[in-house]
């Protein structure tokens, strides 16, 4: 295993020794919430609506993290300032625990807190996720807002991981998922947004409400591109001028086909790039950031 | 941790050394499929149906167990031969495993598989699995069988344990959900059955194939009582004379109340105990069974 650090019951290890029990229900009922952050250039980015998120997250699955948001930074920062790592991909989460013996109440559960820290993750690899992806517009069915809220950031990933299986059998990249509603939700691990004659348009349903979508309706506005939040069809995607994702692992990732038929001339567009090199050139900046020091001086 | 043995990487141990990677995707995206089965007597029910079910759940989830059919059953049975366990519940499940470094491609993951036994779980203890409950219509929707396939037995539990909940919140002891339909689906690990004028009903979809479900199916046969597999509104559990629930965790397990009010005089009903009597008879008597003895000796 590469380089970063774990912190799991109160203290810091290596990332191969993480281990945690079979019978904690985060695993055994995906009875868990988590969330990513990611350092560039020892700013942690929106550290605060991450954190904000997370309570909001653990809240919604009546799940409580045993640390403050104050000492979960602290946690955080500690393990960046460890590892040395100045661009790190950061997640935390909140498992419900162990039933007590012969209960199969959550109530009863201890909540555990664990987060770890690695070298910054590209979604699909550095040049890949520069150079875009063919996403399938999926059959399966995104789980319901109704069923499991993805607005508390959760493990399941059902339908996502046999989404890729299917966009694999297609001879695409990575894939994108419908709700109930028949209108786009997301992909696994990131929004989706089509552009099409100058303007943007993103899901406003049955899906994360995802910090790195939120950054990228704010960069949007500053740099003058219309976006529009609302109900996306599928045909919309494969009709779009361009597309591009949004995730921590990233930031803004061009798409260059759909279903296998190029958008445009198959490269990324050019407001996916305008985007994609504000938000890198803001995050060098240290947009929206607190240095690792700040937070450990706090 | 109380009695019992856990094999994981080819090894029995201990259940307080059952420890995962953090970073098996069976954890990080509930990516894992499960089988639970019990002995009694030390008679393995329906072992071979549930083997079969279990690999029906891997295939569906793109998982493949490293051990055949006639392994696994020889692992488990070495498990209560072990710990002596006669009445044991028994839990099988195969993870994704971990991505390589720098991947997200689950078909680049080396499979995991793990088991455990411990002494035989009654679902809400013995003395009030046998007395009876108080379910709860959620209104909160089970994951659907178009995003997430319910017969594939897994661990998305996020509906089912907020479902809880809310059923705590209203007093009562579980909950029952209701598919996308607005038809009853299934409840916390268990399916759901109402009888109503000496006839009960079963749902047809969006609920686990259950093999105490299918037992119960044909024990109704045995024991002459009319039984519909069909679409079943709420209103009907609300109105039934009784009602009842099946899982491995205690076999056919009566339901007094709903949503707070009585079914029929508040007692177990007699076509419920009727059935519960003759499975646990039959139980008793190795029905479907096959001894540890013979499956090691095989």
């Amino acid at each position: 295993m590469g380089e970063g650090i774990a912190f799991m019951g109160g203290d810091y290890l290596p990332l191969e020794e993480a281990k945690m029990s079979i019978f904690d229900t985060g695993f055994l009922h995906s009875d868990v919430v988590y969330d990513v952050t990611s350092t560039w250039n020892d700013y942690f980015f929106k550290l605060d609506e991450h954190l904000e998120r997370f309570a909001r997250s653990c809240a919604g699955f009546h799940l409580e993290n045993p640390y403050s948001n104050a000492e979960t930074a602290k946690i955080l920062a500690g393990a960046c300032e460890k590892t040395g790592i100045k661009n790190a991909f950061v997640h935390m989460h909140v498992t419900r625990g162990e039933y007590p013996e012969g209960s199969r109440d959550p109530k009863l559960c201890e909540n555990q807190f664990c987060a770890y820290i690695v070298p910054y993750i590209w979604l699909w690899g550095e040049e890949k996720s520069k150079k875009g992806v063919n996403l399938f517009i999926s059959s399966i069915e995104r789980i319901s807002s109704r069923a499991v809220d993805t607005r508390c950031k959760n493990f399941h990933w059902g339908d996502l991981i046999q989404s890729q299986y299917e966009a694999y059998e297609h001879e695409c990249d990575d894939s994108v998922l419908c709700g109930p509603d028949g209108n786009l939700a997301e992909g696994p691990g990131y929004n989706i947004f089509a552009v099409k004659d100058g303007t943007a348009a993103t899901p406003d349903s049955n899906c994360l409400e995802g910090i790195s979508r939120r950054s990228t309706i704010e960069l949007c506005e500053m740099e003058k591109v219309p976006l529009e939040t609302r109900k996306v069809a599928p045909d919309e995607l494969r009709n779009a001028d361009e597309a591009f994702v949004t995730s921590t692992a990233g930031g803004i990732l061009p798409v260059t086909a759909i279903d296998g038929a190029p958008l445009g001339n198959g490269a990324p567009g050019l407001i996916t790039s305008r985007l994609s090199e504000s938000y890198w050139h803001r995050r060098e900046e240290g947009w929206c950031g607190t240095t690792v020091a700040d937070i450990l001086a706090a």
